[in-house]
């Protein structure tokens, strides 16, 4: 292992990044198990690019089989691209019409807002705090978790994540309250002389560790954000695909329409796949312009990877199962909840689920009880991690397959890890 | 056909392109040859991608192996990485001594330029006019093919490709003349108050159609850029893995040393797979700042890809097939130039070859000829296509493994072809 971890600090150099303080050398993965090189089993509940379960039958068939037949670019016509843009059409509304093929979520995020920096004549970018949307130069820039405001161009304008847990506002009135700071951003834009593009937003707020914004938001801020001129991306990134469990599609969870929904990691199951799904009237400017062509994106493999994808989701109910095992697994964490005072908070949707950790009644991060607890739960075979700003949160995520039987294999050894640590880091006394 | 050209139309929009007036459906691929849905077969002459052949039959044995085992992330150990890094660093000099994946040259350059400027804390990017780079917005802007002055940011500043045909040098003063270019836009920075970061370029400057520049240049040029403090990015996307025959990068042309390589399309012979390749002290000052991470980049099927096309290139001997059979075709198509006024030059390395047209003695370019020429080549069972800012240029770029009966198969056609055109499209009478 030693050895692993010098030969990659010396080939890969030191911008690469490991889970875990005694990082894992897997080496197999299988449904929601990964193996390392002793064959210890892992239940992975991290990991949402194995959306359908690491080594899905149906998907790896669908890649031998297509790669031993053709594998080229859009510039020849081929069925697997459009029969498969038919079909991720089809679970959006009839207004997003067109779809654009890429590799990677950080592409599919930069079509979007070339598109909208095109069609609105405007660069203004309007983005959550602490929010992840790749690592290209303009979307690590709108990447706030990963950079300080000084860093940014002045076209970048921030404005809070909706948390209603630890964030400014809560109850009935925090979806308008944090909604106008949207208002006040446009305002802050204009002081700067930039004429706004877009706002962005993963709509299940993940990286903030929010995990779901209040009720009417999206709505809310779409209307904002027309009204200024501006067009609204929704980054599906993270939980599109049915992760959520009550809708396919993140920004479902308010009835209103995006401009540009973008997607990525859990399309290919593993295999690089993102796409970028817009309104016709935007693409036929950007057209006018200039064309998009990107060497492997829609190409015929990925294609046959994500049509396998959408089968599997589809023929297993993996939408209903997210949904069903999905609050199964929070009801019984907010009874470890009501256990344990180390859990300030449950939230989440679907089988995305977050577990704010508390050091006290004032609700203080308790940062590192999350980043031992990750490490024990790592020793006792669950993969998990932390996340949000002070990375007091624990992001379960895990593949679309997971039972209820899964969910009690991770729900009794979380019991124990929070039994032996409880007492040492929630400080009972202090209010 | 109609059917399935509305539907894309329909599905993907008005910014993709098709190849050929009469686009092609091509449902397979073998060795040097796709088939449409007629299993008409046409001699691949164009697809670089597919470097070591289409399905080539240890690529896809090495694909199906490892998808049905894992295809995870790098935030995990993995050998394969590891192996297929150290493997890819051996093919260059022990100064460019970090890989780092991604999926596409786009986000290859994407990070070389972060890095560059990171490291250089300047902005300014010095680029060939009539460049390809990728499609990002940072990307396409130095895209210099693609877009207009106008649309450039000010940090943008092009030189003219080192053209010894058609452009402003020839003869053995044409490098330094060129490369003095390049001091002109550094000047050309500074008076706009705007630092250096890097120049970058496609070591065999193949969009511009020119197909290498002159000894000497890539030399000077990077003198000239250490000096004022930029970093050189080599662009091997194109010319990489051997193509150029003499050489396994194109920049080992000239005897000097990049600050950071890039390359991608071919490397995985389709597999999305692509790697910003680096000088140590580069990387490490930017991890200072932060991390990289791309969700699929380095995954364990993408090296797995990557391994196995390494295999073949060596194995098969492709990089000295490269110079034999490109010496080999090249030196007949020069017969035919002979023969025929309308080929006004015949240039390139190993099996990337250039052949320009033009349709009278002052070298007026023939783009409908070549335009022509290509759709008739098609009919006749070849694939080729055009470049350079007249498109009046033919670009060979055949898979690696092309063979002598391959060449005499293309050599055959496109000699009938010529015979039919060249006294439509060429003007003897004009001086």
């Amino acid at each position: 292992m030693s050895d692993q971890l010098s030969k990659r600090k010396k080939l890969l150099g030191p911008a690469y990044r490991l889970f875990y303080d005694e990082p894992l050398n897997i080496i197999r993965g299988d449904g929601v198990w990964l193996y390392d090189q002793e064959n210890r089993p892992f239940l992975d509940m991290y990991n949402n690019v194995a959306h359908v379960g690491h080594c899905n039958p149906h998907v790896v068939e669908a890649i031998r089989h297509q790669v031993g037949i053709l594998n080229t670019h859009t510039r020849y016509l081929h069925d697997n691209v459009l029969d498969y843009a038919d079909r991720i059409l089809k679970t959006l509304p009839n207004e997003l019409d067109v779809a654009m093929f890429s590799c990677t979520g950080t592409e599919a995020n930069e079509l979007a807002l070339r598109i909208a920096r095109h069609c609105t004549e405007g660069t203004g970018l309007i983005v959550t705090e602490d929010a992840y949307h790749g690592n290209s130069h303009a979307i690590a820039e709108i990447s706030t978790e990963d950079n300080e405001p000084e860093d940014r161009s002045d076209y970048v304008v921030t404005v809070p994540a909706p948390d209603t847990y630890r964030g400014l506002y809560r109850g009935e009135d925090a979806a308008r309250k944090y909604a106008d700071h949207v208002k006040e951003a446009i305002e802050e834009l204009q002081k700067r002389g930039i004429k706004l593009a877009a706002f962005i937003i993963d709509t299940i707020v993940s990286s903030s560790g929010v995990v779901g914004a209040p009720s009417g938001y999206l709505k809310m801020v779409a209307k904002i954000i027309h009204d200024a001129g501006g067009l609204f991306v929704a980054d599906e990134v993270q939980p599109g695909f049915g992760r959520t469990g009550e809708t396919f599609w993140g920004f479902e969870s308010d009835a209103f329409l995006p401009d540009i929904v973008t997607m990525g990691k859990p399309m290919g199951n593993g295999h690089p796949l993102a796409a970028t799904i817009i309104k016709r009237n935007l693409v036929e400017k950007f057209a006018k312009k200039t064309g998009y062509f990107n060497t492997f994106g829609g190409n015929a493999v990925s294609c046959a990877a994500g049509m396998a994808v959408m089968d599997v989701i589809e023929q297993d109910n993996l939408q209903e199962n997210a949904l069903s095992i999905g609050k199964y697994l929070k009801d019984e964490i907010k009874s470890l909840a009501n256990k344990y005072d180390l859990i300030g908070d449950v939230r989440g949707k679907g089988l995305f689920i977050a577990i704010e950790m508390i050091s006290d009644c004032d609700m203080t991060p308790a940062s590192e009880a999350a980043s031992s607890i990750v490490q024990q739960l790592k020793k006792s075979g669950v993969l998990t991690n932390t996340i949000g700003p002070h990375s007091n949160i624990l992001k379960l995520r895990p593949p679309m397959i997971f039972s209820r039987e899964n969910s009690d294999y991770f729900l009794d050894r979380f019991d124990s890890v929070l039994k032996k640590n409880c007492a040492n880091y929630f400080n009972a006394n202090k209010n």
